[in-house]
C-alpha cells in the first residue's frame, strides 16, 4: 500500500513577505516502509519564526532550504506503519518532517512523545523546540538568578511565555511586552509582574518606568526598537540574549541595528546569541524541568492551533509574523 | 607663593564636533599647598576618545562634564611644591588633573611613576589608561588563546596597537585596520600579520579574505563599518570586545548601530562592553607584564607628541578624531 502526501515545496525565495509566489504545492506517493523504516501521518506542523529564514540563501546555522525542496519544519504525529524495530503503529513522535502530510523516516532524529505526561501540541511548545530555546537561553545565555529583572520580547509567544514563566520559577521580576489587549490579559493572568503593551506609546518610556533599577536580563526575540529601549535601560551587568528578530525578518533590505549598543559599555553588559541545538544533549534535562512545572501548575503551556490542513501553510506561516497567536502556533493537517 | 595657571572649561556642549564655542580658557592662582595637598606641574596631557562622551549630557559611566567646569583629563607631570607626607618636589606622576597647567591635589587616585622604568608619555600609554584598557579588554572581555584569530581596529592608536602587540605576544594571530599607508607600514614593522588600510577598497571583503577561517575576537575601537564586516565574519564562539566607537562619537545623531548583530546568533557569538577602571585593582599585574614586554623589545610603546601648550588643547582633541597619532596622542604643556 501507499499514502497520498500533499507538500510544499519552495518554488522561489521571497524577499519580503513570502506570497502566493514562493510556494508550490506537489503531490508524492509515499510507499510501504522498507526494512528499517516507518511511516509518520503528521498531525501537528509547527510554525516557527526560524522557518523564514531558512527561505534566505545566506550562511546560517543551517543550510537554506533549497528551490524545489519540501521545505523544512517541525511537526509532530503517529507511526502509521513500520519496518523498524524501534517504532510501533500508534506511535507518536516528533521530528523534522517537512511540510507534508505523511513522512517516511529512518528513525534517525525522531524523538518519541509521552502522551500521559502532556498532549502532542505541547510537545511542540513548551517541551519542544520553543521550550527548548527558552530553557537554555534563559539559564546558559541569559544566566538569570532570583531577584533579577528579566525583561522578556514576544512575551505572549510560544518561546516568550516560556520564558516568562521559568524566570518567575525562578525568582526572578518579569516584564512582559506583546501586542494588544488579549495578550497583555493573558500575560497579567499568568502572574508576569509588569507587561507592557508594544502599540501603546513610547516603549523607551514604558520599559524605563517597568524597570526603573535596570534590567538584568533581556530576552530579545524581536529585535528593532524594543532591543534599543532594552539596552538603554539596563542594569549593570546584564545579559541580552539575541534569540531572534522577528520585527525584521520579513525586511527586503538589512535593519538598522541596536543604535543603542554602546550601552553594553556603559553597563559592563553583555550581548550574546546563540542557537538551541547546541544544546541537544542536555534537552532531557530541560523536559524534565519543565514538565515537573507544568504538573506543578506552575508553567501553563498554550498552543493556538489553527485548523485548514496543508493548504493552509503559507496563511499560517504569514499568521506567525502578524502575532495571531498566543503561545505556540500550530496547524493542523 | 602661587602659580598662575591656564585652564580650558567646558563653554557649551558640542553638538557634532568640538569647536570654538565649546571651550573657554580661564586663569586661576594655584596656591601654595596646605597640609595634605601637594602641586603638580602637568607637562603632558592625555587626548582620549573617551573624552568625547564626557561632554554629552548622558548617563554613561562617569558624570558628565559640567557646564563651566575644567575639562576632565588624564595628565602626568611632576611635583614642583608638597605639604604631602607621601609626596616629595621632583616625584613623577600621573592623575585626572583636568586641563590645566597646574593641579592641586590632596594625593588622592594619584600614580607614582617609575621614570626608569619607561619615560613619562609611555605611563599616560602603554602602561597607562589606553594600556590598561587593552589589556583587560583583550583577556578578560576578549579571552584572547593562543592560535586566536584577533582582529583589531584603530590598531595604529593607543589602545589598537597595544591590544595588537598582546594578542601577538599571546599567541594569536593579528590583524589589524588602520587608515593610511604610514600607520599600515607602522603595523607591518610590529610585525602583525595582516594589516588593512580602511581607506582601501571593501572592509567587508578585506576583513573575509585576511580571516578566511573567521575571528575569534574582535576588538573594537571604532563601530560603524569595521564592526559590521567583523560581526559578518566571525568565527563560531567569537567574542566581540566593545571598548568604543570612534567613528561615531561626533555624530549629531545616533548612528545607525551594528546592522548584522543577528550574527551573534548565526556564530554563537558574544558582544560584551566594558569599561577600564573596574579593573583598577589589577592594574598593577598589567603594568609589570607589559613593562616586561617592553623591556624584552616584544612591545613597542609608541607616543605621538604635539607641541603648542594648553592653548593647542581644542585642535589637539579634534586631531585624534582625524587619526593624526600613531600610539598614544599628547599635548606637551
Amino acid at each position: 500500500m501507499s499514502w497520498t502526501s500533499q507538500e510544499v515545496r519552495l518554488a522561489a525565495r521571497p524577499t519580503g513577505r513570502p506570497d502566493a509566489s514562493t510556494w508550490e504545492f506537489t503531490t508524492t506517493q509515499v510507499p510501504d516502509p522498507e526494512p528499517g523504516q516507518l511511516v509518520v501521518r503528521v498531525e501537528l506542523l509547527s510554525l516557527d519564526p526560524a522557518m523564514r529564514g531558512w527561505l534566505n540563501d545566506v550562511r546560517s546555522y543551517l543550510p537554506p532550504v533549497g528551490l524545489g525542496e519540501v521545505m523544512r519544519a517541525i511537526g509532530a504525529g503517529r507511526v502509521i506503519a513500520s519496518a523498524h524495530e524501534d517504532f510501533a503503529v500508534g506511535d507518536a513522535v516528533s521530528g523534522m518532517f517537512g511540510v507534508r502530510e505523511f513522512a517516511l523516516s529512518d528513525g534517525t532524529d525522531l524523538t518519541r512523545l509521552d502522551l500521559d505526561l502532556a498532549p502532542m501540541g505541547t510537545w511542540l511548545g513548551a517541551l519542544g523546540m520553543p521550550g527548548m530555546t527558552a530553557y537554555f537561553g534563559l539559564h546558559d545565555v541569559g544566566r538569570v538568578q532570583p531577584g533579577d529583572t528579566v525583561l522578556v520580547s514576544a512575551a505572549a509567544g510560544a518561546v516568550g511565555s516560556t520564558v516568562a514563566q521559568l524566570a518567575k520559577a525562578k525568582g526572578a521580576r518579569v516584564i512582559g511586552v506583546a501586542g494588544g489587549p488579549e495578550k497583555v490579559a493573558w500575560l497579567r493572568e499568568l502572574g508576569l509582574d509588569e507587561v507592557i503593551d508594544r502599540r501603546e506609546g513610547s516603549l523607551m518610556r514604558a520599559v524605563r518606568r517597568a524597570a526603573p533599577q535596570g534590567i538584568d536580563v533581556y530576552f530579545d526575540n524581536v529585535g528593532g526598537e524594543l532591543l534599543d529601549a532594552a539596552l538603554a535601560n539596563l542594569a549593570r551587568g546584564a545579559r541580552v540574549v539575541i534569540c531572534g528578530a522577528i520585527s525584521s525578518y520579513n525586511d527586503e533590505t538589512l535593519a538598522q541595528g541596536p543604535r543603542r549598543y554602546l550601552a553594553l559599555l556603559v553597563f559592563r553588559a553583555t550581548m550574546q546569541g546563540f542557537v538551541v541545538f547546541d544544546y541537544a544533549d542536555r534537552y532531557p534535562q530541560a523536559v524534565a524541568e519543565i514538565s515537573q512545572l507544568i504538573t506543578d501548575g506552575r508553567l501553563v503551556a498554550t498552543e493556538t492551533v489553527l485548523e485548514g490542513g496543508i493548504v493552509a501553510f503559507p496563511d499560517a506561516l504569514l499568521g506567525l509574523f502578524d502575532g495571531v497567536n498566543i503561545g505556540k502556533l500550530l496547524l493542523r493537517l
